[in-house]
């Protein structure tokens, strides 16, 4: 089962409702493209290359939703629903990038035609299948990351890996996570320490249910201890994902991956984020240029402890979302087309233009 | 109100239960010293200062314990006491440092009188006294720390804060939160970012509650969160305590601590552990001697969010108590004898032994 897909049976959008994972497994339907928006804000799906997969499935509903039979009104409905999901989380690339792509079939498709020629239910068939075909080579791409990645694991490494990269990530199989997957079924004995990802522990909830379901040892930790585990030798490998990365290297990615960078700079420790070529932003020069998301404050107050609220009722609170850590900090990129190594200037252009 | 403190009227020793803040507020009554250090294993009290103190009225409740009518005896009861206390907790040197020091007390009282000429009473009350020493004095030195510290703060900074180090964590007052409350008592305009301090939430708990009253403003950040406001230039100083300073400088405090000193001195942010002169061990060359404790793990598994567990059922976790910052990274140590600058081998000793 992937973590979001088209159901051709009933003809709805469905995701994994990640919110609610470990404690419970529900899988909620989508029949029109705001409600998915508002999905991708409240994080039902989370993760740069799920996100941009629900939102080219959004798009889908988008032209479902549309009454026009013409295809220039279809087209104009489908740019005001791009513009709603666009708006629904401004960090990932990914988000922007499947949307683009998939009006840009409907364009293409379009134009080749000529105006009224293809019917506006040709052109609905056209998205459906654009948003599919980034869906299922999601999965290819992630495949092809985890062997590139998998090169870069030892056999009795100890990886610290923040957030979830992991199928749950993806549409399937992962990024990051997907490289320890795959390194553990070549027979590597690995361990891998689990960032729990405050604010909103994607670490603690979704990265520990997926190891636990493929049978790879784990211990999640604080996200503060891991500087203790890289300085006492009891780390060899750090592997992140990216909801964005620059044109120099520089990588956004959850709160904290910065931190961690530090800590496995500070002792030698190889850091690697895995990020499929569609999230390394060429536009951008660094990553200072990358937008910061911040949410609500409730995600880092709303916590309970053996039954106690754990913040005083009045109190106040900062959500930054995501970080840049600089490349100088980053040991390698490894993406769908290889691993790549500094200068990334220059490298990371040809492994996205290859 | 004291944190930790002696009930003259009831011959209890009390002390806030600091498991309960924010949402409840207790104190404690004591009758024995082996309840005492469950207390401090369980962290009723917390904060090596507070710890030092508690222990020593521990000592005192010992002597009252003790149906001995001898010195000698009563001085037996009182190590075999000192053997339990001192193996509440290994990282706070003050544990140690307190319990030597009251048991010092009643040794050299005991033989400048001679064998069987002090009356074992008159012993439990020099026990008493040593300890009701231990706390003024902390609280005297606390605001000599803050004092010293205040110098460092300017008109406008914005602190980050991690764990607690203010009046719970100390008998009154505090270390690195007495320097945050000295210089805002001084006028000075500041704001706190408050590390929540994960996995006990000492920071998220009791430091918000702390600067709740004292009407310093703050805001609650998870502790990954640290290094985007140093990176991006929301920050201007860190201060911290510490549980033990090795010779060199090396300071072990709460998880999490190396990790923010890397992200301030990354960004050219200085970075301030606030100790007591009691919380250096000079007979440590250097940090990697300090015993780090481990706890269990239901610290960091046992959160939940929105009432619902956090972790999966089954996961498994590593808790570390408390990390080692390199000298390096530390800008100046201040204690209640000075700020005291590299190079800390010759520095450190001196402020010590002055």
């Amino acid at each position: 089962m992937r973590t979001v897909f088209w159901d051709y049976e009933t003809d709805e959008f469905k995701m994994i409702d990640q919110r609610r994972l470990p404690g419970v497994f529900e899988v909620l339907a989508y029949r029109d493209h705001k409600s998915v928006a508002q999905a991708i804000t409240d994080m039902v799906v989370r993760g740069a290359p799920a996100i941009g997969a629900a939102a080219g499935f959004g798009l889908a509903l988008a032209a479902r939703e549309s009454a026009s039979n013409s295809t220039s009104g279809l087209l104009a409905d489908l740019e005001a629903a791009s513009a709603v999901l666009k708006a629904a989380r401004p960090t990932a690339v990914n988000l922007a990038w499947a949307i683009d792509r998939v009006l840009r079939s409907a364009t293409s498709y379009h134009p080749r035609r000529g105006p009224d020629v293809a019917s506006a239910d040709e052109l609905r068939q056209v998205v459906l299948e654009e948003a599919q075909r980034i869906a299922d080579e999601d999965v290819e791409i992630n495949r092809r990351m985890a062997e590139h990645g998998a090169t870069l694991i030892e056999d009795g490494d100890i990886v610290i890996h923040h957030c979830n990269t992991g199928a749950l990530a993806t549409v399937d199989w992962g990024t990051a996570l997907g490289v320890i997957r795959t390194a553990w079924e070549q027979g590597k004995r690995i361990h891998v320490l689990v960032d729990e990802t405050r604010p909103r522990l994607q670490g603690a909830r979704l990265t520990a249910w997926e190891l636990e379901q493929y049978g790879i040892p784990y211990d999640i930790i604080s996200d503060n201890m891991a500087g203790h585990f890289l300085k006492t030798g009891q780390a060899q490998k750090c592997f992140v994902g990216s909801d964005r990365t620059a044109a120099n290297g520089d990588v956004a990615n959850k709160i904290g991956t910065y931190m961690l960078a530090l800590a496995a700079y500070d002792n030698g420790v190889p850091f690697y984020p895995v990020v499929p070529t569609s999230t390394i932003d060429l536009s951008l020069a660094h990553g200072g240029l990358i937008p910061i998301e911040e949410r609500d404050p409730v995600e880092v107050l709303g916590l309970q402890f053996q039954g106690e609220q754990i913040a005083p009722v009045e109190a106040h609170a900062r959500n930054i979302a995501f970080d840049i850590t600089p490349a100088r900090l980053v040991t390698a990129i490894v993406t769908e087309n290889g691993v790549v190594y500094p200068p990334f200037e220059t490298n990371l252009r040809k492994v996205v233009e290859s």
